[in-house]
């Protein structure tokens, strides 16, 4: 019988070329002309699932997109570990930044460009094949479960109801999820802490018509100067979030902590030529990598009012939009700040304007025991195939679900990330590197050899 | 031999069709798509100048749209009226707020709804209508000369050349022009001053590329986020323009302009009601009819960022754009307020964003003198069909050609409009009363009666 190691060499361009095609769905859980991709894709997973070995694979219908579950319990006294990942991938646009079409995977310099090539697919997938590469090798050292979900991007919005009235066929000994990044190959780290997140979308309402901007203007409201008035508002001149209370919550890094954390390789010079910005900008008082992994933020992510068209309309708009989101650091609550967000909007907005606040999706923070089990196991895992210890990291993204699997699971999520932050998830072109691919698929299995180990010893 | 009135009352079903037929073809002079389209409305007002007894006509070629020109000349010795009109429109969108398709024109309650119905299909065709009653019951009293441009709702960018090139064809006494509003048909109205208009592009670029909000949020500068301080920090706290110089040129009113401005009928509340607003908005220490009609003001047509789509992307957009357009009053410059307002933005723009700022064009501010022939010829022949004086207004729109008029031929401008502002220029579900067509069509013919009897006088 071959080794892993092997076993993955042997069969490395049927790993890539699954993968590619898995990439080709246009699954795009936000728009609902892309539901029967969504199908289609969710009963790919099951039957790549079905052929690595996996039983029970069901693809279970929510309200929304469907779950995919399959296990393959080797022994009841066994450990288990619960895989998590997403089918599902933000949309594409704007597609007209795309050197190659999104749902055509392009490789080229060793990189996979697509739309999902690493949030969430590929490195969802690498966990495919690091089953069957057990299975096949006769190296499964605990039970494993897999829950594949396909509405991540849009918040998780059926998950928590299936979770919940699953409990007993999810049950693990800790969760497994690979959707972050680490610093780089040179430099390997895990990720142990997420952000929350709060999303909103705002609509602040004028005229009941748009209005000719000459017979008019001057005169009324315009709703878009009202929302920039309004957006502006939401930060200091220090960046600071100036929503009363949006702090509160807040645990502020002992300087131990923010000093380990600025001890980790970054370069503000190659960060800024990366992004081709001139300086940064963020929280006085506070570097890059605290204030993207441990300080909250709040970001537009889209706003839209008038005439946006070619030429020009002179216009003045009955009504102006924006979508909203914050991240969220340990120890604040996504609801808490969804409702002082709505409140502080509905507040400062003038009473010549109406104002419409809803709340899209919201995610907790979370973090990981460096002592934990789980943590010591991956740091291993990551020892065993890249030669050095990971550095333990913040990630600013959030994954909402996670402090859903803590709390009506009561299990930890164990990060375990082979993503860089130069992949493009959410941008155009997309990419993910085919050696990441391939070196998540050969240490996934060190983790759950070290994972038994260590769980039989403790 | 008919009267003209007599005439107009036996034709009116074919006045009305042929206008329907033109507002059929959608002319959208800024959408490139439409240029086939903007050559067969062209030609169709060609076709109905001739048939109206027009000599001469001509469907113009210019580096954009053509221009329509046609002429009269029934005794060089008579005094000469150029009517100025435009049948290009504005484009329909947004599509979804009209309540029935914005070119196939609908009749409902007397009121045509469709885009141009007034601005300026409408109020152009009246004077075609004129013209043809004026033939066919022999009471053309002055020469007549058309200029119908197919720009004006993107700035009139090749009239200005055609003008200086065609300035003996153009030769004239006065310019006519129906392109703006009445308080209403009980209220009889003559506007005496337009607005100019500084019509400017901005975008924000902050980082190469779209980024993960949750991976860069907080340590790169949202370009949207940017954009609404900027745009936020156009007006101050009591709502004037927060540009350094930009009211340099404004001369005030007397106090006795003001009363006699405010003296027209107006009521706020009807004013709040119509447009569905709690209050009014606008600079301190000025009225509504002085914030639209005399003051200068400042006002986002459009603004565009990150994700506007369905559902929730969690993006930190590349780039942020707006449009931004000034209206003038007397005495202000076009180029210099576009000029100042550009250096402005990039001043107050922070390091780490780039600014870029276009200028799409402008029109200078004018005035009608109401001691001249035009106005008093056109005071008399609304008196004849109105049965009352028509007040003197200042309207807030801008025709920006006017002022190249005088410029260039020499030439003032007489505004003639049988509109109103509750018309919904450049908005979804614009209309014009049937009464207000065929009142214009009953009036004209009086303006050129008097004003060929006053020249002569005089």
């Amino acid at each position: 019988m071959n080794t892993p190691s092997e076993y993955i060499a042997n069969n490395k361009d049927r790993f890539l070329s699954e993968l590619l095609d898995l990439l080709r769905i246009p699954s795009v859980s936000a728009r609902s002309e892309h539901n029967n991709d969504m199908i289609h894709c969710a009963e790919m997973v099951a039957s790549r699932l079905r052929a690595a070995g996996a039983d029970l694979v069901e693809v279970c219908a929510t309200a929304g997109h469907p779950i995919v579950y399959g296990e393959k319990i080797i022994n009841p006294n066994f450990p288990t570990v619960l895989v998590y990942g997403h089918y599902d991938v933000q949309p594409a646009d704007p597609l007209e930044l795309w050197n190659s079409p999104p749902f055509e995977p392009m490789i080229k310099e060793g990189k996979i460009f697509a739309r999902g090539a690493c949030d969430d697919k590929g490195q969802m997938y690498m966990h495919v094949k690091a089953f069957e590469t057990m299975m096949q090798t006769g190296t499964l050292a605990c039970n494993i479960k897999f829950m594949i979900e396909g509405e991540e991007e849009v918040g998780s919005i059926n998950l928590g109801k299936f979770v919940v009235e699953n409990k007993s066929r999810l049950k693990a000994d800790v969760i497994l999820i690979s959707d972050t990044s680490m610093i780089s190959m040179e430099t390997p780290s895990l990720d142990v802490g997420l952000r929350g997140l709060a999303y909103m979308e705002v609509e602040v309402v004028g005229p009941n018509r748009d209005l000719h901007s000459g017979v008019y203007g001057g005169a009324v409201a315009n709703p878009a100067t009202i929302l920039a008035k309004l957006i502006a508002s939401l930060h200091d001149e220090n960046n600071h979030i100036a929503i009363p209370g949006f702090y509160n919550d807040v645990i502020g890094l002992t300087q131990e902590e923010r000093s380990d954390l600025n001890a980790a390789p970054f370069n503000q010079n190659e960060y800024n030529d990366d992004l081709g910005i001139a300086t940064e900008w963020g929280e006085k008082g506070f570097s890059t990598l605290e204030r993207t992994g441990t300080r909250p933020t709040l970001e537009v992510n889209g706003i839209w009012s008038g005439y946006t068209g070619e030429g020009a309309k002179t216009v003045l708009p009955s009504k102006a939009n924006a979508k909203i989101s914050m991240r969220l650091v340990p120890n604040q609550n996504s609801d808490t700040i969804s409702r002082i967000f709505s409140e502080h909007f509905n507040k400062i907005a003038p009473p010549t304007v109406k104002v419409k606040v809803t709340a899209h999706h919201g995610g907790e923070p979370y973090l990981t025991p460096t002592d934990s089990i789980p943590y010591l196991a991956g740091s291993k895992a990551i020892e065993a195939t890249f030669g050095k210890k990971p550095v333990p990291t913040r990630s600013g993204g959030s994954i909402p679900i996670v402090a859903l699997f803590e709390r009506e699971l009561g299990l930890k999520s164990m990060l375990f990330g082979f993503g860089l932050d130069s992949d493009n998830l959410h941008s155009p072109n997309e990419k993910y590197d085919i050696f990441n691919y391939y070196k998540g698929i050969e240490t996934i299995p060190y983790f759950f050899k070290f994972f038994a180990e260590m769980q039989k010893e403790s």
